[in-house]
């Protein structure tokens, strides 16, 4: 028996596969494999390949996107200067179609595996995981920076990490606001700002060429358009200053005016909280933590018990006690929601996302433990949806109507707002803090790209923005009076966590998952007497998720003989016997027949065994 | 060495495969295999299994939705009185991410199937594949009735049934709107409504009990808000007249108010038309007939030539051609596209919705032929985002934008309205027909559930309104006195097409598609030696989409020696040996051990030889 390792691992097995595949057009619709989302391994963009040798810092001030910037998720810089590196936020971001099996995609932090012993510090700008989700995954192979983060940022980063002991522990430094941090040339300050989880920082980076203020994920709370007192006050510091560099999030640059104020959200969540005379019900993000800590208030206010459900919103509320924003004491569990009034119950659940496992799913299925929905209940979708759950969030709705209990989401009333500014909150920010130069962050090119229309209409010279993408090195030279990309680029290629592997995912493994998911598979053994050249017996097929066999006893029929007469036709007269030869008939011949038989095309591996 | 159909086709391999998962809980997120959208195979919502008997019509007047009340696509309904059977429409819907490599999901028609001796005829209310995309599949099946469409639907139909040459050819009978068409006790009458395609057709079914008003997809042309004289004349014949049964559309109840109007759209892309200076690319749904035909008007008035790209783009134009709707003077075909100035050039294709393979991903990736976007375009998304499409229309624009051409999406003017009306235009066409019974179509249940809302908040009483399922038996009864649900339900499972199968395809191919699409899979095959119960060489592995082999020699190895391990000891003193036994071992054995070396649940087969 040939058992070499070509046939073990990724080698498609038919070099004429493209050819059967290209003269079998028939009734069927164009197979789409991955479109949208990032492509997995492609470099991205049009930009080639990138190359090799990345020259030298110079006397540059070197900004390095290394995530975050093609994509909504991963987010993850560097600033670098001289010997200094510091790295800003390590994200992760989750799967799409065009990475079946995946759990997460990570930055590439190629650039800065080379560079370790400069590293002097890891930021982090808020607790949300697609700014400290890639932690766990990076911070060795970065070798265990320093982190410095706010309060809460550092609570949700240890919780984590707990999942993942064997991990050295990690330094971190909680910041209060007052301190500035030196790393070797560069002096970093932070400063509040708004988002959706306490704590959430920008960073005022003192380089010798001025200073950058770097904004992530950022909003402006406002009444009707309006920034509240406290968001002038937070930006006043930038009076009358000049700074070298700005750079902000972009991810709702396409919504017009300003966003919903997060405060008129929880006025109109605490009309329901006191007028609804059944159970309250309100799904929302865990991730909006300060959301979650005014509904609690307001039902101690109104004397109502909170039940809270979901692994995510008890491991938040776990954090909101430990840091004493709040003084819990109306938290009951769920096993003792009947012994209250049902108009003294408000519950706050994970799962409005339509999360299929999540508590509200279950409480509409009856597949909760203690909660099921009914039609006095009052169920409030506290958040909007995100595109790609959209089917998800359907079926949610569905399931949650056929309860009867009665539903209310953002659609209905104002009970939700983003945690990122729309383009007017976005411009507000830019007219606070004069600037040279500018970069858009956190979002997709086409984003990055409006952000970039945006500073232009406020008077920022085009050539003093600079629209990157992953891997962009950017540099400011002459003592910060240019702006420039290099035209090589830090490694950009998706880095994947597959179960245990990280980033050595190979683009074949995900390709024959994308064509086992299409069409399944096809695997033909047969002993071949190496004497005679003919089939011992007849050959064995094992199929998955192809068609269903058991009632495909013709089409395996007639496959056995095709494969019979395969086999024996090439291996007729031939001394010895070319095996791979032989394979690549079978392959081609029964490739063809099962698509002309059923307009499907498994992967198709033969095995044959020679005696 | 066994050949049993065991291995051959669906059996998972094995029995404690579960438990294995069960108790190895690491460091990965939950796996969510096919949330959002239609569950395969499940009996659709709580409703559990349908009972086999269906009783008896009697006297009743039954309305059956067959597909389309549970999502949006494959709309079907029938209407069924003594031995009459009509039925309205034939759609499909496209597969989502729970039917991997499926084509197209249809209505169930066994119902129809057990009874088609009394189908009287097939009406088609429009062209759209979500209407018509199932004739092809469906007719056979149900007896190949007469069809009755209006002119566009017909070619429409024509067109796509030449792809299915093995087809008997249809009977189509086209409407003018003047005739009454006799069914049995069933006379039809059919009137035109506002939508995107011409021969949009509404139905008066005239039943012994009364008069069911039949309108599906339906949009109420306005202006801000107040309905055109054309509108109010298209209901005008409902005036005074009390009807039994209404049936409508409700894909955009959740939007508030008057949709906007198609004739500003056409404003709005007029004013591009004629003042952009480049090359206008229009992209916009093949579907919107209408739209289309008005561009290539406009076109022609500012003395520009219209260049069309996208198949299904040509074939309608094809189709408005060959109905001599427009005076098609000024199409150019792509090559001619450099002999004139740029502000000559409007160019009308397909791809708005981020296809990858559709003719303006093709231009925005210089995979285009004839035409590279450039600067000096300007491109129109005259189109809404499907939210499935979500990720590959940020694709398109990040696209676009790369190619640095100005691109203009309904987010900045308004360019596209959706042909479904908004909630204050279904509630208009309520108040224009006075009638007894409501049943909404066309939404997901949620979507029904709003109607009913809608319906009841204009005074229509509860129990005159039924929110179907697929599958639901309605009759009224009593001469039209009362609506009622059966318990008893038609055939409501999912149908699928799959390659040359229709319907067939097994609930655990799909499933197996989605294992496969996560961790790939996993073949041993082994030989043993039937006297002494070892192994006569090393295993063979052919793996498949779980992780890099040729990176991992030391997990093969150390897996080789699991395999020939398990088998040994698994052998050892059996007589004769019981190969389903040491199957099963080896695949708990091998599961366990790659989900501990990888975290990865590759689908195990082990392929055992004895000799």
């Amino acid at each position: 028996m040939d058992r070499d390792n070509k046939q073990i691992g990724g080698h498609r097995g038919s070099p004429n596969r493209s050819k059967v595949m290209r003269s079998m057009g028939r009734n069927r619709p164009p197979r789409r494999f991955g479109t949208g989302g990032p492509r997995p391994f492609a470099p991205s963009g049009d930009r080639g390949t990138p190359p090799m040798v990345i020259p030298p810092i110079g006397d540059a001030l070197r900004i390095i996107p290394l995530g975050g910037v093609e994509e909504i998720g991963k987010n993850m810089t560097a600033i670098e200067f001289g010997n200094d590196i510091i790295v800003i936020d390590a994200g992760f971001q989750f799967k799409d179609e065009a990475t079946p099996g995946i759990d997460y995609i990570l930055p590439n932090t190629k650039y800065l595996e080379e560079r370790k012993d400069r590293i002097r510090a890891l930021f982090i700008t808020h607790g949300h995981l697609d700014h400290i989700g890639g932690i766990p995954y990076i911070i060795d192979r970065i070798g265990y920076p320093m982190i410095y983060t706010r309060q809460f940022g550092a609570i949700m980063i240890q919780k984590r990490q707990e999942e993942f002991p064997h991990l050295k522990p990690l330094d971190i430094k909680v910041i209060t606001g007052n301190e500035t941090i030196t790393c070797g040339s560069l002096k970093i300050k932070t400063f509040p700002i708004s988002h959706t989880i306490p704590d959430s920082m920008g960073l005022i980076i003192t380089t010798p060429y001025g200073d950058i203020v770097f904004i992530e994920d950022v909003r402006v709370d406002n009444i009707k358009g309006v920034p509240t007192e406290e968001e002038v006050k937070q930006y006043q510091q930038f009076a009358g200053r000049e700074m070298l560099l700005l750079t902000m999030d972009s991810t709702s640059i396409e919504k017009p005016g300003f966003s919903l104020s997060e405060s008129v959200v929880i006025e109109n969540i605490e009309k329901y909280v006191k007028n609804v005379t059944g159970r309250l019900i309100i799904g929302t993000f865990a991730s909006q933590v300060e959301r979650i800590i005014a509904i609690i208030k307001m039902a101690e206010k109104y004397n109502k018990k909170v039940v809270v459900e979901g692994r995510s919103m008890k491991t938040n509320i776990e954090i909101i006690k430990h840091l004493k924003l709040l003084d819990v004491k109306n938290i009951i569990p769920a096993e003792q929601i009947e012994s209250y009034p049902p108009d003294r119950i408000v519950m706050l659940v994970t799962g409005a996302q339509g999360e299929e496992f999540a508590a509200l799913m279950r409480m509409a299925t009856k597949q909760h433990k203690y909660v099921q929905l009914r039609k006095t209940d009052t169920v409030l979708l506290s958040s909007s949806i995100i595109p790609t759950n959209y089917n998800a969030v359907i079926k949610l709705k569905d399931n949650l109507y056929r309860t009867e209990s009665k539903v209310i989401t953002y659609l209905d009333s104002d009970i939700h707002a983003s945690g990122h500014g729309n383009r007017d909150e976005l411009k507000w920010i830019h007219e606070q803090i004069k600037y040279k130069f500018f970069i858009p962050l956190h979002g997709h090119h086409y984003m990055l790209r409006q952000h970039s229309e945006l500073a232009q209409s406020i008077g920022v010279p085009r050539e003093n923005i600079v629209v990157p993408d992953n891997g962009s090195i950017i540099e400011i030279r002459d003592q910060g009076k240019t702006i420039t990309v290099l035209k090589e680029k830090a490694a950009n290629n998706l880095v994947l966590v597959d179960g245990f592997a990280v980033g050595d995912v190979q683009e074949v493994v995900i390709r024959d998952r994308q064509l086992l998911a299409q069409d399944g598979m096809f695997i033909i053994f047969a002993i071949i007497d190496s004497q005679t050249g003919r089939l011992r017996k007849s050959p064995d097929i094992i199929s998955r998720g192809f068609v269903y066999l058991r009632e495909s006893q013709d089409l395996l029929r007639e496959t056995r003989t095709i494969i019979k007469n395969t086999i024996e036709d090439s291996a007729r007269g031939m001394n010895p016997l070319n095996v791979e030869m032989i394979k690549g008939n079978v392959t081609d011949a029964i490739s063809r027949h099962l698509f002309q038989e059923t307009a499907k095309r498994p992967v198709v591996i033969p095995v044959l065994l020679t005696v």
